[in-house]
């Protein structure tokens, strides 16, 4: 994992998978710190399809001025089946050779972070940021994105419940996440939601028509239940079951969709990206290499690559049961 | 449709329908000045369905203080079948009646004011206020509830925009509506769209797709179409077709749904519920029942229910021109 | 005032005066519809002192591209002495000439629709839109950006209220307008204040006691006095004395200052500055120029410059009343 | 610090001192982890001088639906003298004796701690949640509340970024943090602010001067200085003394002032007001009062009180010196 670079001199930084907030005040902490210890940086657009084909800029403080308050990515990204081959590896290196750049940022998911693992094995220096809203990255405790995505989606839930009390409803609210329950569950607590349900475990359906019922005996005016994307049970299957049931409530669905991944980035999303992409800059200069960029619990700290990508992240039981007792 | 009514001493007031933000602002109104006219103000809880069961409160100044800011309407709202039936108005009159309710104001939309007329026809005194995010009714310029639902669409839009250009994505984006375009021509227009596909016109295929290819060739990052949700082209449909097409940009489709009926009514909405609720009461102390409020340039004026019931709002070609012009 | 330009080839379009938002929204408005009709677009840069001085560039669609939903204006403004003597007009006009400036568009307040005027009775086919915060402007319902601020001044006195009811306050609240009390009126009414205090009347200290204390008498938790920056009585000096006597509220005072100038535009000042943009064009090529785009009622009208520039706009006594009884 | 409670049967919950975002989350966890533990929950008003007062009333699970989402504290707050003073404190305590509260949860500042502490050393067992904007509790990461005032201050520097580039303008922009820079040093990093000057280091008025003049010799279109209020050098008279300089930009003054107190609660805070609550009832069970629940990394962990209230935070000198290095 670690290798030295005396003569560290140009690098390379890019976002890669799905766009995240905050992805933005990460680049701009790499150029700013890396032009500040006298380091080039060359931008490379469009994720690893980008640096196959060697859309390489120089990057230079005023190119990231004004970005922080930017959702998206100024540099772009994109999915390459190219670069997952051997070969498609080796021209990527070719590409950063010939552009004369010594090391890479990395700034994104597991896929992302696995692509940037490859380079490091090869021989180019590789620092992963964790970029993404889903909170599914094995070592850090968040990753930049996933606060903002939280907050757009507390957002629209106290929207939902305005709708939601005013005609007696319960609505299922479908969350992004992949494979993994963290945005259900926390949306779940904060939105005093009447359940979550996750991939990580099994809810029966009888459960769900219990919950629903319940709160409907206790006198509430609505009912919410959020619903992680990659669940077994699916927002509009529940919603219909539940509806023949007759429990009271009316019931209607809302995919929140891809509005999770905009919005400017929140004041947490900014501070850790920017923490990252400071802490980046300095592990390349003390030859840490191969690791990635981790919030463990106040600190950030180097964890190596492949520990990253070859675990599973899991969630909180403490936090589920939490839900339940405050929907109460 | 004019009637005068010498000794009006207590109103009702009621939401009906589908709700809309600005409806708790316009109840405040129609509470406080009523008041302040010394008329007594009974709340009619979930509509008609509340009228016909007799769920009333009384109303004072503070039962109104604090939800100027509040979506949804504190009085509910519901729908009712058997208000539909001659049984069903007859009973709803007896409840009024032996209440002591002298004249209801009703806001909702097309469908609660046309019960409005019923009531009208049969000697309640009514004056309808119309409370709608679609703006389909005839009648006035705008409904209580029309400015904040665009301003949730222009916030959701503006988040897609960062992630379409992220990735050079054509996003399809469903507005509510029914069967009026309104939301999705001014979305259209305010977002920036390269196209807007309602109900009121039939847009071939072959033209979206154009303007796709035309957008991806002009050499933008993004395309968004807005699409009503009553339009016969549906978004995930032209989504599907266009995504086989392989015209350069991959597709997504992101249906708003309910956010768009919540949220806490901008400052227009609140000013608009506000006038049509003191003109509510002025049109009934000067004897003007039957009647909606309306506004109709800058002015609020009383428009006859039948009027407003009998004719259908059609859009301005105007507008749907400009659209195609500025999204250039 | 008319006068008939048969060879309308290049226009120039500037913003002057204090920044509003929703000049973005008019700037992308003037271009592409200019460009649709085969005119070129030259963007003056700094208001009269970029005019003065040459600061100008070409504008093409793109230049205009992602700009809807920017607060500020991409064509900066300043305010200028020199222009205000005829030597420094005419250096202008003879900027605008070597340029091969046919008309300009200029988008600004009272002041910079006076040197528009100053220009037309000079030869240069000139159109105005009306673009400032406070909606002092003569001959138009709204100006660009009033909408945006009040919603900015509502989410700040939406919050203010968390506070001041959790702690028994009285806030005075001040709020942008210079010597008009239009948002500050506004502002009372949607926001539920106990009072607004206008340049436009005087009043007496006694009365804002009184207010506040009858709101303390009638239980409310806390109390809001909205007083505009031109107002007789100041915020600060207001709180003083009020805290001298003791009516049971704490006092304190908030300046609400610049913010209510940023903010990305609003839907509704979106769409009145592309209006606005769109007729800008319209007027010009029908050769109606030394004209305001108005919005009056619901249509976009031309108003003389001369009307604009010699008379006052005068606050609605009807509003002024509402607040009182709404404040109950 | 430990001591051991056979039989908590009846507890209080109170919010103290200044108001924070998220003291109505907190509550909510509070009564709803107590009830799930069949505890009975009494809340007390206006925090120690409704102690002294017995503004006590019972809380159940309905009583704080729906205030995940509010501002402010629903059981208000407010100072007290009279508690300060021993035989206040005597008071307080025959109060909560003769109500049967066995143990009481306070929610708020340093101050209140204190008072809690002297409880405590009086026999009456005290947990403590911090709750302060300023983010100046010593022992825990983050506070209650410092969360959302960040993100009401990072929006309000975005919409003064739109004015100051619109305009050529150096901005002083006044936080609150009482005696600590936290949220200047905070806000400074996450919008990018040229400076920020906090209490805790003094900066000569030179080297603001300097900072001012190098952004706009780089060509910056603004420059936004963060004021802390405890700061020596007042944002006032360093815009004035700015201002005769004569450096380029023009400058202007914004006095965040009480709306950073205000809004509803972000998720974080939400959240860490929720998992304070529950861990203040965790705690209260397992026998460990006399403690308040602290944010320790990615834990919930008990400080003893007085801990908390003889010790100083101080701020980290690394985010200050990355303040530098980013705004370059």
């Amino acid at each position: 994992m670690i290798m030295f670079k005396t003569s560290l001199r140009t690098i390379g930084v890019m976002t890669s998978g799905g766009d995240a907030p905050g992805m933005n005040p990460a680049i701009r902490a790499v150029v700013r710190t890396a032009l500040a210890n006298g380091i080039r940086v060359i931008g490379i657009e469009d994720g690893y399809e980008g640096m196959l084909n060697g859309r390489f800029r120089e990057m230079g403080a005023r190119d990231v001025g004004g970005i922080l308050q930017r959702g998206g990515t100024i540099l772009r990204t994109a999915r390459s089946m190219e670069f997952k081959t051997p070969e498609g590896q080796r021209k990527a290196i070719r590409q950063l050779s010939s552009a004369g750049i010594d090391a890479v940022v990395i700034i994104g998911g597991d896929g992302s972070l696995t692509g940037g693992m490859k380079l490091q094995e090869q021989g180019v220096p590789v620092i992963g940021i964790p970029g993404s809203i889903d909170n599914d990255i094995y070592g850090t405790d968040m990753c930049v994105g996933v606060d903002t995505a939280l907050n757009t989606i507390v957002d629209a839930i106290d929207k939902l419940r305005d709708t939601a009390s005013s005609h007696n409803r319960a609505f299922f609210v479908e969350t992004m996440g992949r494979n993994c329950g963290y945005l259900a569950v926390q949306a779940g607590i904060i939105c005093g939601a009447e359940m979550a349900i996750i991939p990580e475990y099994e809810t029966p359906f009888k459960e769900v028509a219990e919950a629903v019922e319940d709160a409907y005996k206790r006198g509430k005016s609505h009912c919410i239940i959020v619903v992680a994307e990659g669940a077994k049970l699916n927002a509009n299957e529940l919603a219909a079951k539940l509806q023949e049931m007759n429990v009271g409530f009316d019931t209607r669905v809302t995919v929140l969709g891809h509005v999770q991944r905009g919005g400017k980035p929140t004041a947490f999303d900014r501070f850790l990206a920017t923490r990252f992409g400071v802490k980046a800059i300095e592990f390349l200069l003390s030859g840490q290499t191969g690791v990635m960029t981790a919030l463990t619990g106040r600190d950030i700290t180097p964890i190596p690559l492949a520990t990253v990508v070859n675990n599973r992240r899991t969630l909180s039981e403490e936090y589920i049961k939490m839900a339940r007792i405050l929907a109460r």
